[in-house]
C-alpha cells in the first residue's frame, strides 16, 4: 500500500463534518478499495469552539486558509465552505495555483468561475473535482465526464433540487397551495428560513450550469441560464396537469438547438409516465440522452450530510487512485463559448391557464388569437359552470416557437372576456 | 494531443461492428474527450468475407488471436467474442500475460473466471475494463467501482435482463400466457430462436455475480448464484400481483447476510411503487444501496449494438486518458472468498398460490401448518367460486426463513385438498 493521501479540509458545516464522519467510519474499507489511507491531517472553519460531534484534536486547525492551500504536508483541499465568491473562491484559486488538486461541493463558484478553475488546474497540472456539486450522491459527473463519454449528448435534463420536488410532490398529493406547503418543508428542516435560493431556482440553476458544460464542452454560464422558480405553481395547474396526463416538476434542461446552447430552469409539464415524473418528493434525478446509449437515468439523494460526503470520498479515492480526467471532459483550453439561445427561440408545446367570462364567443376570440400566432391548439379543457362569471379555460399547443406563444399570449391578456394574467407552463416532451 | 492510443477488436458480431461505428462517427468528439484520438488498428473474426456494413479495408486483419495478442502496434484489445471459455479466454489470457491491457463485454468469462484474470492484469501491471459485461450502456460498473466508492453496499439488485423484462411487462400489460409472449418476442428479435440463456436466468445471473464482486469485493463466484427463471411466471401471479400493489420481476438479488453472500436471482414481487418496478419493457434498472449515499438508481438501455458499445468506447477514454482502478474495486489478491449464504438460510416475504378444493376448513388446515413452521400470514385472498372444485387461494407471508417456508410447503403439497403443487415467489422489501 501506498502512502497515506493526506487532507486538509476547509469548512465544517454539513457537508464537512459529513465527509470527517465517512471518512472515519469507513476508514479501512475506503482504504483497501483506494489502494492507500485517505487521511485528514487538517481542517479550516470558522469558528474553532463549536461542538460538531467530531473529535478535531488530532487534525492541525487552519485559522488563515491561505496557509492551508500553502501547506506542503496536505496533499489535496476539500473546499466545503459554500458561496461562489469570497473564501472559497480565494482558497480554490490559492490552492490549484499552488499545485495542489482540489475536491469542492461548491455548485455556485463552479458555475460562475469554472470555467476559469479548470483552466488554472490545467495550467498547473492539477485537477478540480466536484462529483458532490451536482445531485449530491447521485455520481451523475462521472456519468457524463466518463460513462457516456463516448456519445454526442442530445439533451440533459433534471431534477436538481430536493426542496423543490419535496413542495411540488406535496402540493400534488395534498392539493394544498404552495405558502403551506413551504411553510410545513421549514418546519421539518426540508427548506431553509429563507427559501429563495432553492424555490426561486437558483440553486438548481447553477447545477444545470455545471452539467450543460460536461454535456456540451463548454464553459459553464449560469449568466446564459434561463431560471423561473416554483412559487407561482397552483394547485389548478397541478390538478390540470394530472388531468393532461402530466405531473409539473421543476425540470433544469440543457439541450444544442440551431439556435445555440439552450439553459432552461423551470416548472416542467412532464409526461406521468416518463421516469423522471417518478423522482419524488426529495429525490433527485438526472436524464442524460446520447446518440448511441438512449437515455441513461440515475435517481437518488441530492441533498444531506451522507449523500454530498459519499460524493466527495469518490472524488477523494478517483484521486488517491492517480485518475483525474479533465475538469468539463475535455481540456479547459477547448471548452467552447457555445453561443447561447434566447428563449424567445425555444421551440416547444405548451399549457396555458385563462380565466375568462363564461359566455358564448370567447373560446373564438381566444383561438383567432392563436390562429394569428400560427400556433395550433392539442387539447383544450373548458367546464363552464359559472354564467356570466369567471371560468378557467385550460389549453395545451403542438409545438411552437415560445416568441409566438408569448405574443400571442400577450394579446389574449389584453381581451376583456379574460379576467386574469394567463399562466403558461412548458411542456417537455420526453 | 498524445499519441493515438491503438485498438485491436477482437469479434466483428453486434457489439465489435457498434463499437467500430461509434469510433468512427464520432471520432473527433472522443478525441477531443480522450486526450488523444482512438484509432482501431486491426480486427479479427472467424469469416473474413462477410459483409458487416463497415469498411475494414485499412485494418490489418488477424484470423490467429494469439499474432493480435502480441502485436506490439496495438495499445489495447477489446475481446468482443463471447463465451465464458474458448477462443475468448485464450485472447485474453494471452494479452495481459503480454502486458496489455483488455476491455471486453464477456459477462460469462468475467462471472466465472474474473478472479483469475484480475489476479493476472494486476500481476502484468496491466487491467481488465468490462463496462459492457454489465447493464449494456448503463455505467453501473463505475458507479459502484468509482462513483459510491465511499459506501459500504448494503444490497444491489437489478433487473439485468431484457428479454426477460420485455416478455414480464408484455405479459402484465396484456394478461397473454408465457409462450405466447414469448413466441411474439422472437418474431420480433427480443428473444433469440434458443431463449434458455436469456429466459432461464443464466445472463442475468453472469452480470449478477460481477455486481456481486464488484459491491462487496469478493471474487467472482457464478457458480454460487441461486437462479431460477421466469418460465413459470403465470398470468394469474402477475394479476394477483398487481391487486396485492406489486409487480413481477426477474431481479437479481446481491446482499451480505449474517450466512455469508446471498446472490439469487429469481422472479420477484416488488412493491409497483418502487423505481426498480417502473423499470419496464426491455430497459435494464439497477440499484445500489449505500450506507451513506443512500439508493442510486440507474436505468437505461441494457444490450442492442449502440449501448453495449458505448459501454466499450467508455472503458478506452479511460484507459486513453491513464484511468485503471482495480479490475473489481480492490486489488485482486485481497478479493475476498466470502462464504456463501444457502438459499435455506435467506429470510424474506413470499406469496404464495394454492389450487385447492373449495369447501370449509381447507384455510384452516393451511393456516395450522403455516404456524406450525411459525410462518406468519400478512395478507390473504381466497375467493369462493366453485364450490367442491378447485379455486385459488393466494396469501402472502410476513418475513421467515426459506427453509421453513420450504417445508410448509412441502407439507401443504400433501393435504388432500391440495389440488396442484403450490407455487412460490419471494418478495423484495424495498
Amino acid at each position: 500500500m501506498d502512502t497515506p493521501l493526506r487532507i486538509g479540509i476547509a469548512g465544517l458545516g454539513t457537508v464537512g463534518t459529513g465527509t470527517l464522519r465517512l471518512l472515519d467510519r469507513n476508514r479501512p474499507l475506503i482504504a483497501g478499495r483506494a489502494g492507500r489511507e485517505i487521511r485528514v491531517v487538517a481542517v479550516a472553519a470558522r469558528d474553532r469552539g463549536r461542538d460538531r460531534g467530531v473529535d478535531l484534536s488530532s487534525l492541525r486547525w487552519y485559522d488563515d486558509l491561505s496557509l492551508m492551500a500553502r501547506d506542503p504536508g496536505i496533499d489535496v483541499v476539500c473546499e466545503l465552505i459554500g458561496g461562489a465568491d469570497g473564501p472559497a473562491l480565494d482558497l480554490v484559486r490559492a490552492c490549484l495555483e499552488a499545485g495542489k488538486p482540489v475536491v469542492t461541493a461548491n455548485k455556485a463558484m463552479l458555475a460562475v468561475h469554472g470555467a476559469e478553475l479548470a483552466e488554472l488546474a490545467e495550467s498547473r497540472g492539477t485537477t478540480l473535482a466536484y462529483e458532490a456539486a451536482v445531485a449530491g450522491g447521485i455520481p451523475v459527473v462521472k456519468a457524463l465526464r466518463e460513462g457516456l463519454v463516448g456519445n454526442r449528448i442530445r439533451r440533459v435534463y433534471g431534477i436538481l433540487n430536493g426542496t423543490c420536488n419535496y413542495i411540488l410532490t406535496q402540493m400534488r398529493q395534498s392539493g394544498r397551495p404552495f405558502a403551506e406547503v413551504l411553510a410545513e418543508a421549514q418546519e421539518l428542516g426540508y427548506a431553509e428560513a429563507d427559501p429563495s435560493f432553492d424555490i426561486d431556482g437558483i440553486d438548481a440553476a447553477h447545477k444545470l450550469a455545471i452539467l450543460a458544460a460536461l454535456a456540451f464542452g463548454g464553459r459553464p454560464r449560469f449568466d446564459a441560464v434561463h431560471i423561473e422558480g416554483i412559487r407561482h405553481v397552483a394547485p389548478v395547474d397541478i390538478a390540470f396537469a394530472e388531468e393532461l396526463g402530466y405531473r409539473i416538476k421543476l425540470l433544469g434542461v440543457a439541450r444544442m438547438t440551431a439556435a445555440g446552447l439552450e439553459q432552461r430552469l423551470h416548472p416542467c409539464m412532464v409526461p406521468g409516465d416518463a421516469p423522471i415524473a417518478q423522482v419524488e418528493g426529495v429525490l433527485n434525478g438526472v436524464v442524460a440522452e446520447g446518440d448511441f446509449v438512449g437515455a441513461v437515468v440515475c435517481e437518488g439523494r441530492g441533498a444531506g450530510a451522507e449523500p454530498t460526503a459519499s460524493a466527495v470520498v469518490a472524488d477523494l479515492v478517483d484521486l488517491a487512485r492517480g485518475c483525474a480526467p479533465p475538469v468539463f471532459g475535455v481540456p479547459a483550453s477547448r471548452l467552447e463559448d457555445h453561443p447561447v439561445a434566447p428563449m424567445s427561440a425555444h421551440e416547444g408545446s405548451y399549457y396555458i391557464r385563462l380565466m375568462v367570462v363564461d359566455r358564448p364567443g370567447v373560446l373564438a376570440e381566444i383561438a383567432a388569437v392563436l390562429r394569428d400566432h400560427e400556433i395550433s391548439i392539442e387539447a383544450l379543457i373548458q367546464r363552464a359552470r359559472n354564467p356570466g362569471q369567471g371560468v378557467p379555460i385550460v389549453l395545451t399547443s403542438h409545438e411552437t416557437r415560445e416568441a409566438a406563444m408569448t405574443a400571442a399570449l400577450a394579446r389574449i391578456a389584453t381581451l376583456p372576456s379574460v379576467l386574469e394574467p394567463p399562466r403558461m407552463i412548458r411542456i417537455e416532451r420526453l
